[in-house]
This record gives structure tokens, sequence and C-alpha cells, in this order.
């Protein structure tokens, strides 16, 4: 089957990537520097990787997801050895009993759009232009492919010393409980392939066109710079948030994930306020002494002041100008189902979700 | 290839050899009470299993050892559901890419000694007389195989709710770890198939003849009840190290093993005289303030003084009479490089081993 592809991805439209995947990341989704320096790595001389829509697939042709799993704070300090993609679609093809036809983003991220591409120019597989998220989420079962009774399993997870694993397992969330309980004992990070599914299976769950506004965003933040906040408010019905200052950051390591709060002193127009973020890898809600101004599963995203570029929960510093940008999510993530399995009362939180 | 058994194993005889690898388990292995009842489950209406020497096996046969992996205290609660064998005997069938011939226990010990039975029953093969111990020891790595060079993956792990995981390492100490922290995610216990080999690889390394000794073992338990310390002392060139009552137990479940120590205070000719075991699992070392009378790879056991039974160190409990038995290991752990893997420095203790 010849294909048409949406677009190809040489180096500089990786970079753009990672940029736009890590706003849509909100704050999780791995760092977009060591998903910059992955693609640099993997797409030499000139070579490109197509982005091609799901509907030039044929219904039966095999979709394989894969990501980065584990604490992003641990991910930007151990970095991928090389070896695990290779043997992470060898092994998912050898469960599967046949070829895989394209490769997937399972969450949109600085890391996890980027990650892709390097098994895609692996194993010279186009990739969807979609993911299972239309963001990111700090837990395996949050794609939307679990509100389409998709199976996680079987899954196959890789670490950088050579150690593989597979899982076979009775539900998403014991995937999640079982490899994440792995990827510790990992060293907190590893490499994972998973909801391996037919084209067919996926189209009508899949979060379409990801790809492209991640390079979309990447795009428009290089060309806005310190003013991409405001642009990316107006193009994607969004809006900023907050601006201020970062006053504290709370961050610690914990059953796997990144967690943690990020206080922000408001300045200009936000000046004598004070917002707080929660995270869990990602930021989870946006809250203004008991106000909330954005939860789960709406994107919240910090973008530096200075510069416009996007500022993941595990690089945030003290004293940081930020500005905090609020995207609206994709809509298959606002009924009941959906909200039980990512809205905000599953974190902890004890707030409704409401759309921005 | 026609095969003569060194005998067959029916209920009466599982019930002995639950008994008689309770002895060999060193405290550790598994309850038998837990062993006994899921032979009576699994051997009804005359059913026999043959108990089989490995040289009736031609070298390119496949052997499957399996064993309940865990810790004790959590695996006399937590009974398997009875579907993870079969599950494990597929798996470990399409791991290896050709059928298994025969099973083998890992380990000895009141559950492990008899558990792989039910796999030999479900799918209709005879056991091997033997092991990979001779004994229990608390890690996977620690079997006379890792001393051949044999890897302990690929292995399989499923747990009573039906999840399963598979396990390819860089070392059979890696394999410790990653399923170490998957049992424990797992409730703590679960079913294991790993050291998967042929015939000729196993033949220079295998333990022989555990089985028909844990079975001879539960006969002069039988024969002799609360005498049965002495005899078993001078039919194996073991010795009573010991005999009173437990003074004080210190047990915990921790990183996914029951460790502690047991307090005895002498009586009768050991009158005035008190001795501490330490355990991980299984007991590691038998010490009178700072004499050392027996440590791990030689077995330690603890016999009720009354009843002549096997107390595990999940079982043991204050009050108790309890005879202390030392027996000889199998020889090969006395070399420098077998005792680099299970000799006492391994487990922290600052003592050189000296043989019984």
């Amino acid at each position: 089957m010849s294909r048409r592809s949406v677009f190809e991805v040489d180096r500089l439209a990786l970079s753009r990537i990672a940029d736009g995947g890590a706003v849509l990341g909100s704050g999780g989704g791995g760092n977009p520097y060591v998903g910059r320096l992955m693609a640099e790595q993997v797409l030499t001389g000139g070579k490109t990787v197509p982005v091609v829509d799901i509907d030039q697939f044929a219904d039966d042709e095999l979709i394989l997801p894969i990501a980065m799993m584990g604490a992003p704070s641990v991910m930007q300090e151990k970095f991928p050895s090389g070896k695990e993609i290779p043997a992470l679609v060898a092994m998912m093809e050898r469960l599967m009993g046949r070829k895989v036809s394209a490769i997937l983003c399972i969450e949109a991220g600085g890391l996890n759009s980027t990650i892709p591409f390097v098994a895609a120019a692996a194993a010279g597989l186009p990739i969807i232009d979609g993911d299972g998220m239309g963001r990111a989420f700090p837990e395996l079962q949050m794609v939307t492919f679990t509100l389409g009774g998709l199976t996680a399993t079987p899954m196959a997870m890789f670490d950088d010393k050579g150690n593989g694993a597979t899982f076979d397992t009775v539900s998403n969330k014991w995937t999640e409980r079982l490899a994440r309980a792995l990827t510790i004992e990992m060293g907190g990070s590893a490499m994972v392939g998973l909801y391996a599914a037919t084209a067919g299976q996926m189209k009508p769950y899949l979060v379409r066109g990801s790809l492209s506004m991640a390079h979309r965003i990447g795009e428009l933040m290089a060309e806005h710079g310190a003013g991409a906040a405001r642009v990316l408010a107006e193009t994607y019905k969004g809006a900023v948030l907050f601006s201020g200052r970062v006053r504290d950051v709370a961050r610690r390591n914990e059953g796997g994930f990144t967690r943690g709060t990020v206080a922000i002193e408001g300045t200009g127009d936000f000046r004598r306020r004070e917002v707080t973020l929660s995270f869990q890898n990602e930021f989870l809600a946006a809250e203004e002494s008991g106000r909330v101004l954005a939860t789960t599963p709406d994107l919240i995203t910090l973008l530096d002041a200075n510069t416009g570029q996007p500022v993941t929960a595990e690089m945030v510093k003290y004293g940081l100008a930020v500005n905090v940008l609020g995207l609206p999510c994709a809509p298959i993530w606002r009924t009941k189902e959906a909200l039980d399995l990512v809205g905000p009362r599953y974190f902890g939180l004890d707030v409704d979700y409401r759309p921005l």
C-alpha cells in the first residue's frame, strides 16, 4: 500500500515537534532537550521519517505505540542506551506474531513525541499523525484506547542495561501497577511498547493530528519567542491563566513518579495574587486560594516568560518568570467515563472538572 | 523414550515429600500444610506422578523447573488459584519454542517440593529426582545452575489474579531483582518457571536424588515421631545442634522476603544456654553468644520436639519446644565460587563458613 504523508520529519522538524510536544505534554511527557538530542543522533544525513494519517492504513495493519516510562526527573539524567528500541520492536512483533506497519506516540511530550521517531527511523517505518492522549498523563491506563476497550498488553519493556520484560495482565490498571514496579527496579525509567492494535481498532479512539499540531506549535514558538504564550492561547482557544515568578518548588520521586507543587507569585496584571500548580509527572491543577483556574484533563503548561520555551515540571526552578498557559483537552476526555479515568478526583483533588 | 521411574508418587507419598521437603527446606521453601492440601486436590482417584532419574532423559530433552516465589508468611495465607500453573507451562513452552519433557523442583521445601507435582500431574509429565539446591535458598540466582553458567531467563511468572509476566535479563542476579519487585506488587507471592534447560545442560549441576531423599525423610518422621531429629542426624551425618524453647521471635516482611530472628532457650542437656537463629526465608545461621554452630549453605532446620514435625521460619512461635537439626549441604556448595553465591558473607554475616 503506497501512502501519502502529511509531512516528512527531518532534524529541524523533529526539534519543532520536541518543543511543541513539551507544550502539549502539560508539564510532563519528558524533557524536550533529551528529545532534541535523540533526534540529532537519529536523523543524520538528511534522513526523514514520514508522518502519515491513520486513514492511509488498512484496518488490519498493526500499529505499535512506543514511549519512555518513568519519573521525568530520572529520565533527564538516565539516557537510553539506544539498544532498547530495536529490542522492543522485535519483542512486540514476536508477541503479536506479525509485522508492525507503523509506530505511534502513546502521548504528546518533549520526549514522548520524539522518541518514537527513533523507533520509526531504525525500523524504516512511518509514524502516525496522532496519539492516545492529545497531551501527556502519568499512568499507562490513561489513554483513549482504554475508553475503547483495547488492552495495554501484551506489553514489552527494556531498560538501558539490556533487561527486558513482558506483561499480560487482567486489566490496564494492572499493567500500570506491574510495569511501574518494574520501572522503579530498573532504575526509574524504561522504554515500553503497549496497546499494539490494528489501525481499524484505533481509528475511532486516536487523538488525530497531534504530531502536526506539536510541529505547528513548535513553529509558532520559534516565530514568536517570548510572545508564544499569548499566540498559542489565541490559536488554540486557550488562555494565559497567570503570569509571575516561581516562589517555591516542592518535588520528590515517589512510587515511580515525580510529584510535587509549584507556587507562583503574580507579576504585571497578576500582581498580589498567587497560584499553586500540583503535579504527578504532569500538571494536574492550577489553584488560587481555593479558586480553581484549570484542572486535568485540560492542559496546563508553563512557558518561560523570557524565551517562550516550555518548562516541564521536573525542570521548573525558583525565581523563573513564567506564563501559565491553559489549553482545552481533546473532546473525548470530557465524558463521565473519561473523567473517571483522568479527571481531578482520580488524582485525589476534591474538585469537579470544569472545562476551560 | 520409555522411562523407568524411581518411584510413583501418590497422595501418601506426596504428603511424605511435603514433610521431608520442609526438613530440607532449612526453615523456608514454603509451608508443608499448603503443599499437602495441594497434593490432595491434584492426586485424586489413585492418580500418580512418576519420579524419574535425569539419566533417563536424552541430552536434548527440555526440563522445566517450577516454584512458588515470595515471602513464606504471605504464601501460607494467599493460596494459588490453580490457573497459574497451566498458564506457566504453556508460556514457558512458547518462550522456549518447544515442548517440555519433565518438570523439576527448583528447591526443596514443604511447598516447593510439592507444587511442581501439580504442574506434572496437570501436564501428564514426569518429575525429575533432584533439584537445583538440595535445600531452599531465598534468592533466584542461588541455584547450582548459576554455577554451571545457565541463565535463569527466559522466565515466566503468574499471580493468582491471572496477571502474567516474562523476563529476559542480563544476569541471574537481575532476574532476582526484577522478579522480586514484581512478586511484591503481585501481592507477595507468585508462581514462577525459570532455568529451563536441556537434560544435558542440567546433568552436571543437578543435586540428584533429593525427591527420594525428601520422601525417605518423611517416612522416617512418620516412623519415629518426636525421635525424628536424632534419627535424621544419624542417618544423614548431621547433628542435633540444640534443644530448647522458643523465647522470642522477631519477624517482618521486607523486600519480598520474610526476615527475622528466633531466640531459643536451652532445655535438658542444653540448659542455661541460648541460641539465636537468623533467617531470610531460610535459616542462615545458628549462633550461641558469638560462637557459630552452623551457617548457610549447611542446612539448619527446626523440628517440633513433641511431634518431630518441621517448623518453618514463618510458623515458629513463642514457647514452642524445638530441636535444631544441622545437616550437611550438597558438596557442590562448598567451593569458593559457590560460597560467594550462598555463603554467610553474602547475607551480611561476618563469619566464614565452616562445614558441619
